[in-house]
């Protein structure tokens, strides 16, 4: 592809040579002269002066590469957009392989690929150029949107709703029991029947290994374009809005509203019953125990606000030298010292 | 059903028009006039006032809500119940599938199901009335009980043993090899062979996505009638008592013995080798690096008694403001602030 | 197998009758008066004295139990050893199944196992001696070497590369997309197409429900020897060195580079775009937000060198008690206590 034609589709300025011609994508570091590279992170500035990249997408006002660049406002999107026109996406599976299990109730539209030993029972209904992976299982009445792409292992249970153009990878299961128990006077437990649905809206991607459950009653749901990592736990009636960033080994408790535009860092939680604001940034190993109101940024475990949280962060470290300091001001003043404290409880 | 049925089959005392009907079951926020639903959470009292359901289940001396009521003293309890009448459960999966791969080997009981691309192995046996659903694998010389639900795509590996009434969530592996590795003086890892057992006893659930690694030698068990949640790790030579219920994303380390009716909160982590002593209640994101007696209530990480850790938690968010204190008072008495630490080590 | 041949294969020096025979494995509390057990961990030199074992093996200069014994340095790997004369590894699946489903254009080396309802898509290789377990997926063009083991249910998405002697557990998933979204001025979240792929080194062993990503551009890569635990999460373009220990649940953002033998404890999370020394040690639930140098050891979240982390987190379970000696120093010098921070941010 031509530089120029690519800066004009990309809506990039373009410094250089535009009749050159790029043929590939690589990482600054390593892309050759036929490569089109992008520079995103400050980490990857060390690198420009010595690329050997055909061109660079970088932001305007920034240093001059020894090679073609394509100014963009948001460098990133405009790589996304360079990398779709490069290596179009091809179906990777077409029509209902011979040796899938298709019930004789399901409804398959026109275009719908089904991969070998893949499971579509009674009632299930598969949109129009949507694509079930290889060993994927879908659920008696379950219903799977318009261009959707079910990567292989999929799990999708009984009475399942998904939208048009979802992505699912795999491992991942939906509509799998909420974790409810209700306990008798003796300690034992007793389930919960687990009678709700999943609703995942439209343009939701959902990672690999990722577990969503269905709700008690009602239906766990994941709004429009929110997009969900790898190995995220989400509980029975949670509820998150469109637009949300659910980022790696998030967990969700029961019943919590997440809101719109909403942004969760890795390894955080969120005990059950929480609502939590629009536009929203919880920052990971955050445990958040309360409701957050719209545009909160909080982190830590207990999580606290952001701008708290780094100077709580900065007294932490200095914990040792905290109490040093104390022990020093109670000689000079002559109290005592590290005596036990009694109200120190004795469990 | 009819209410004074219905209430009494649930133990309950019925207050209002006992000949209604409720043919189906809704959060209290959305049901309709022939719904059931019920009150357990004080975060939905605010509903009751306005809610069109036919019939609340709530406790005694509470709030009246403009419909008939269902008086129980547990009414999670009840709810379960009505649950189980109004949506009896029916076998999802009959016969032995086609295309399943049973081994010539293996015994199936009467009324076994085994879904669509099974796959049995040699040896293994399979009890009355068991659902292996599709895709589900189980391993040589395995043992499954009676009357257990395995979903699509759980992985049971060789050797291992399922008691009675055991319900396995999708995309969960029994029996993978535990973590070991004995390291040379090069800092080579060399294999631990884990030849040992699972043992998971009746009454048993486990969620989607769980990990429960065979031992070493002996068998990691998880004791009756426990209940885990999706994405938990259980390292090789784990011990879990009875009734236990351990929450989504905990991770318990090799060899650590937990005991009856403890409750373990989402995301904690447990070290190897720690005893827990019965009816131990461990906080979300805890981190439990040492024994616990039996009715511990800890919080934090590393985890400190709960009524600690609130006034630790509540300490905690106060850092900033005592480190300003502590400057203060410095300067009251002339004694020097914030010089370097001489203890601080080097690394 | 008779002590004096086990001693002479194994390097230890016995102590004890020679000619005696082991002919299993058990823990030291349950071992049999024909099994040989092992002392490990100082936690079970408690059942030392008790022991019904033949034989022991355990480091030299320590107590004798009332049964043979063979001393070794390295009694863990000794008895790694063995485990592996004892128990020796038969090949689990053995032959191409019938109704395994390998493309046209696949290529399976002498020896290689594939079995029942597992997927091998067009052009992908296998190398001589692999076992491909039942209900694995293979993706389009990818590579794997020769005597690995890949257990049931694993997914080896396309264009990935697995080297020699590599074992996968169940449930696994290597090669989905990365998590890369760019933002678009109204918040929208666009894709931005995953093209690279992932690099498995020989000898690496992978948990279960572990998720690998595939690179943006360029390389996701596991160096040889390295091994990871269950239900870990591995970024896009991360790179982690030879010989590395990652333990169960840890996740790795983005494009950070693990150096060789790292240990990463349990649940422990690290952000994006770092650099990891070699030998470093980090913590369970340790939270790394920064470059580590080689051989840092750091606990904590945010974490910070463990002798600090230490002493941080001792002078942290004393907080209330700072808190009360603050008050006190307050008292006695007549400063206002606990009135409002003034520099707390308002948010």
């Amino acid at each position: 592809m031509r530089l120029d034609a690519l800066a004009r589709t990309l809506g990039c300025t373009l410094e250089g040579d535009g009749s050159a011609e790029v043929t590939g994508v690589a990482p600054i570091e390593t892309a050759g002269p036929e490569d089109l590279t992008f520079l995103h992170h400050p980490k990857y500035l060390q690198h420009l002066a010595t690329t050997r990249a055909a061109a660079v997408i970088m932001p305007p006002g920034t240093q001059s590469p020894p090679c073609a660049i394509l100014r963009h406002e948001n460098p990133y999107l405009a790589f996304a957009t360079a990398l779709r026109l490069l290596f179009p996406e091809k179906p990777r599976w077409t029509g209902v392989h011979p040796q899938a299990a298709v019930a004789a109730t399901a409804r398959l539209a026109p275009g719908v690929a089904v991969g070998a030993f893949a499971v579509i029972e009674e009632g299930a209904e598969v949109g129009e150029e949507t694509q079930i992976g290889p060993q994927v299982y879908v659920g008696r009445g379950s219903r799977i949107g318009r261009s959707c792409l079910l990567y292989p292992q999929v799990v999708i249970r009984e009475g399942v709703m998904v939208g048009d153009r979802v992505v699912i990878h795999s491992g991942t299961v939906v509509g799998s029991d909420g974790f409810g128990y209700a306990r008798d006077a003796q300690g034992g437990s007793h389930k919960v029947p687990q009678v709700g649905r999943v609703m995942i809206e439209d343009d939701v991607e959902l990672g690999a290994n990722v577990t969503v459950d269905r709700a008690t009653l009602g239906a766990t749901r994941i709004g429009r374009g929110t997009k969900v990592d790898n190995l995220v736990q989400i509980a029975h009636n949670v509820v998150i809005g469109e637009g949300s960033i659910i980022v790696a080994q998030v967990g969700i408790a029961g019943s919590t509203e997440v809101g719109r535009h909403v942004t969760i860092a890795g390894q955080a939680g969120l005990v059950g019953h929480l609502k939590i604001g629009d536009r929203t940034v919880i920052g990971s190993q955050a445990g958040v125990g309360e409701d957050l109101p719209a545009g909160a940024i909080v982190l830590g475990s207990p999580a606290v606000p952001h701008m708290t949280a780094k100077r709580i962060f900065t007294a932490w470290t200095k914990l040792p030298d905290l109490l040093r300091r104390i022990r020093k001001l109670e000689q000079r003043l002559g109290v005592s010292t590290d005596r036990p404290d009694e109200e120190e409880p004795r469990r």
